[in-house]
């Protein structure tokens, strides 16, 4: 009997496992997907959204359904104290969740239980005839270079049964959170950061109650204890209560605390307000250690992500997120390996990028926990810290609000300068990359794109620029056109040296061009590239056909009028080019990677310099020799 | 054996069936709804939904799942017109299809094939235990009061088969669209507006095209005739056009124009530019006369509404709008009636309310008819009139043009004044009623309320006020309290009335009033009124408890901030006061009936004037005698 063989094999079905599950589905590989629980999450566990995984999501495709749940939607939080004459609470001040000076589409968090989020991504694999095999576990896997294609064997089998299957597979993930036998195996260190085991009890239910904040976000300290409060969809309210920390490994937390001690803890706490369940839906007591995993992969076939890499305590809701990101960053790197587009060398970039992100996130945890512990902001420290527009008093502790902001909401995740991620330092030189650093755009290589609302020509439709490109693993190339009369001849030649047989578009043309849809909206050409041009006029002044050369033309439903005003840049004629920092006239091109980082910045210039240059930077992790040739002058017209 | 008695008998399961059944299946009547068709529409027909409907599908729950088939959206209109020389045609300009002088939340038509919308309807009417009886028709009817409670008696039988059922029921509604038994049977006259039947043809398919506008609305006119662009989802399009007009009875225009037909004549129209048929996937010939049905009902027992009541051309997208809005109008206040909350005569105004909507739709469709064959605009006259920040010059055809977009986006709608719809003329008689004509405030009676963005003060959210209390059959009563420290006693006045066993308010309370769940948002007391406060002032500022009597307390999620910015009133304090037109310091009360139309604006002054004033109000259509009791002291504190 021949051995099954896979692209991947994916083991967990948590969201960091169906977020890649769901990407390699999308774009065609062949997947084994298990998952040890017979059944998807029932209650409890990881329920917060960031206003960033919102963006992805939606650009995803799956927003509406992950809303359709009416989820609870956080747009404050609210900081609650101990009265002075030590009996009772009161507020001491509340701030936003997702402030005003972070410019996100979305800002607030997005509660829902984790398992109504799993059913989405559920329902979309099985659109792509992919179903989770369940309850099967992992039981062996061996790196073996038997058949270099599909280096890896994996044993699994059925969680109770006596069915087995030996399988191949050019990739295994472990996405088994943090009990993990692919992690275990591998010998991977957890690193911890504190060797206290910090325990928390977390009660789903729903309750009757007088305190005013019950629909908040709130962190409560009482001279009773602590509790933080997180609404939830269908009247539900999560309560944590860090309940006590030891560093005895005998000690059993469940014995420690019931639920009805859970609840008593909460009565106090809250006085003097009261609280009443009309039930409970899930209580769980578990220790959290604050940990890191050494390895994210030892050879770049067998991968680890989510909680079987970082660990940490819940109150940044950050769990979820991370995953999701860490599964992204994966998917499309995999994809341009597997797909002959870049040298598999890049797929070390997931480790580096990812785990600089589980780092800070460890950090951050740790000084959250401090500032909840330690620091009660004044309501005029929290006033000035969320408001936008009038310029705060930076002390110490709104510097670290801030940045706790960004981070909470995922817009502060930064990638450091690598391949990907243009810097003076990287193997593309040329004088045309423009760099933050210096002024030259506001847009930071490694980090989200910015978001900006235009009109699309085509149909007349107002629309989010960042999000027209769907997650569909392409490099989305940005081409700010600026205004036409001083761009037409740089558009030209643009066009004509992507055109050329050597750059970095035309080497990686589609091989079923010719039979690629007339109603393709993406990837007309090429599966690893997207156009967008956007110009500074308004709509009606935007004739694609004669003020675009073809391969331009091609991309139809990805050109814009940059005419929409923005409260943020309110003297801007053209406010999107005006938030990317890029000239209102001369334009610029911005090059975003398959998961809506900005890799680099390129000046729009006349000749072969702008196209050039990109070349360079594709150039420096594709599989092809990109640009190698003479640079052309300038003859080809419209 | 029996007969099965029904609250209502519905026949007919197009938009204005559907949205009908939809309300009152979910206020608890009991249905019986038939269907000819054996299926629900499988192509073509309506497909429209102008920007106010979208906004009534979005207060009923159902804008999301509409939304999930990803229907196009229209944003602008293009005009083509002949060239000078004789030969293709041109660009004349374009236009917003709903300007910005339209406060519109969404401000574009949404196409959607008509199945996925009654789809809609039909799964959220499953989830009510009601199931289009299919295919059923009527074959009798006859209100002859044996059963006082079911006066009318309805047979109904499988079209096909030898099934039959006699029933009885209180209500009758023919939804059965221009050729109505029902209507036959009441021997209702249509007056026709014109005596010359226009012919369309109309098609739905996917295009290739090198026609820029291929994805707006369009108007082309040509030498070789006339077509209308409509964008449609999943890349088609439709066509309409105009084929012919006779008065001649035996015409049959099916034989006049085939597909091919149709399609050879596009090719014609569009030169010079190509258009190539990937498929076609619904093509009809059919006439249309302009007609309106002489009565909507003759016993406000048997009911009609939709496309049995009026017809006309299919140029400005009305059909399904104004049936969506005939079912909305009927639905509450049969519900009004049959709660024993409001007197039978209210029925009457279903006719009034809704007949003169139908007769200024057949006038403008007469109109916008003539302008599309008569007037090319030019492209400065379109700029001028979409563009609401430069004052436009208002020449007749701008005027016209004005006039259209809001007729056609819906916001034209306006009731006369009534029982409903306050005027000077109203028996409820009071110094405090606020009017529009004298200028006291922006809101008209009889119109939809504006929209105003507001933050809910229990979680925090950024919300849409007028969307904040959905279609359940209630009364809006939206207390806009102005500045806390100025209308703290008139609020505590306003309560203390309110609670009086003779108010509008306490006279309804709910029956179960004490078995209302703890979690009812809505309806905790009545299931006639919801309250909503908004305070000028920021979140935070606002504490519920201290700050508003238990009543108002109770409608813990309807208290809100008006401190959230808006564009079209940038200098308020309070956006949403100033866009009601209100003092943002004193505030006022509007009334909102339960389809979402202003009832009457009320001052909010200390002493009993205000609730003296709602009193009257609602008194002058309610079942019970209302604050006829003397007008009592303000004694009552918080």
């Amino acid at each position: 009997m021949s051995i099954e063989r896979y692209d991947i094999v994916i083991v967990g079905a948590g969201p960091v496992g169906l977020l890649l599950s769901t990407c390699l589905a999308r774009w065609g590989y062949k997947i084994k997907h298990i998952d040890m629980r017979p059944v998807p999450t029932v209650t409890g566990r990881a329920d917060g959204i960031q206003p960033r995984s919102l963006d992805l999501l939606r650009n995803m495709g799956l927003k509406r359904a992950i809303m359709a749940n009416e989820p609870a939607k956080v747009f404050e939080v609210a900081f609650w104290d101990p009265n002075s004459s030590g009996e009772g609470i009161h507020r001491t001040g509340t701030w936003a969740s997702c402030p005003k000076f972070i410019d996100a589409r979305y800002p607030f968090t997005t509660l829902l239980h984790q398992g109504l989020i799993e059913k989405v991504f559920i329902e979309d694999l099985a659109k792509h005839n992919v179903k989770v095999q369940r309850p099967w576990k992992i039981t062996s896997f061996n790196t073996d270079g038997v058949d270099k294609h599909h280096p890896v064997e994996v044993g699994i089998s059925h969680v109770e049964g006596e069915e087995h299957e030996t399988i191949r597979t050019k990739y295994l993930f472990s996405g088994e959170g943090a009990r993990s036998f692919i992690r275990e195996q591998l010998g991977v260190k957890i690193t911890h950061k504190d060797p206290i085991q910090h325990v928390w009890g977390v009660m789903d239910g729903v309750v009757r109650t007088d305190f005013p904040d019950i629909k908040m976000k709130c962190t409560i300290h009482s001279d009773a204890g602590s509790i933080m409060v997180i609404p939830r969809e269908a009247n539900m309210v999560r309560l944590y209560i860090q309940i006590a920390s030891s560093t005895d490994a005998d000690w059993n937390p469940r014995k420690f605390a019931t639920t009805e001690d859970v609840q008593r803890a909460a009565k106090k706490i809250l006085q003097p307000y009261w609280i009443e369940w009309d039930r409970v839906e899930w209580y769980s007591v578990y220790p959290i250690g604050q940990g890191i995993a050494d390895r994210y992969t030892l050879d770049e076939r067998v991968f680890m992500g989510g909680d079987c890499c970082h660990t940490h305590s819940p109150k940044a809701g950050q769990g979820m997120n991370t995953a999701f990101l860490d599964a992204q960053n994966l998917a499309w790197k995999i994809h341009h390996v597997e797909s002959g587009f870049a040298d598999r060398s890049i797929l070390k970039s997931y480790e580096s990028e990812r785990k600089l992100i589980a780092e800070n996130l460890l950090n951050f945890d740790a000084q959250y926990s401090k500032l909840f512990s330690q620091r009660q902001p004044s309501a005029g420290e929290v006033h000035s810290a969320s408001n936008a527009e009038q310029p705060a008093e930076e002390n110490e502790f709104i510097k670290m609000f801030k940045s706790s902001c960004e981070f909470t909401s995922g817009y502060g995740v930064a990638y450091d300068e690598n391949i990907f991620n243009w810097s003076e330092s990287h193997p593309a030189q040329s004088a045309l990359f423009l760099s933050n650093k210096k002024g030259e755009t506001t847009q930071r290589t490694g980090r989200i794109l910015s978001p900006a609302t235009v009109t699309r020509v085509s149909d007349a439709n107002v629309v989010h620029l960042e999000q027209e490109i769907p997650v569909n693993g392409s490099y989305r190339i940005y081409l700010f056109a600026g205004k036409y009369d001083r761009t037409k001849q740089a558009i030209i030649d643009f066009a004509a040296n992507v055109n050329r047989k050597d750059s970095f578009y035309t080497a990686y043309s589609r091989r079923d061009i010719d039979s690629v849809s007339y109603h393709e909206p993406h990837n007309p050409h090429s599966l690893f590239f997207t156009f967008a041009t956007i110009f500074n006029a308004h709509r009606p002044e935007i004739e694609i056909k004669s003020m675009l050369p073809s391969v331009l033309v091609r991309y139809f439903d990805h050109v814009y009028a940059d005419d929409v005003w923005d409260q943020r840049t309110p003297d801007a004629q053209a406010a999107a080019h005006a938030k990317m920092g890029l000239s209102e006239s001369e334009g610029g091109v911005v090059v975003v990677r398959p998961d809506g980082y900005v890799g680099c910045v390129v000046r729009l210039v006349e000749g072969a310099g702008t196209v050039d240059a990109l070349n360079a930077y594709f150039g420096s992790f594709c599989t092809k020799a990109l640009g190698r040739g003479a640079t052309i002058a300038t003859q080809a017209r419209l």
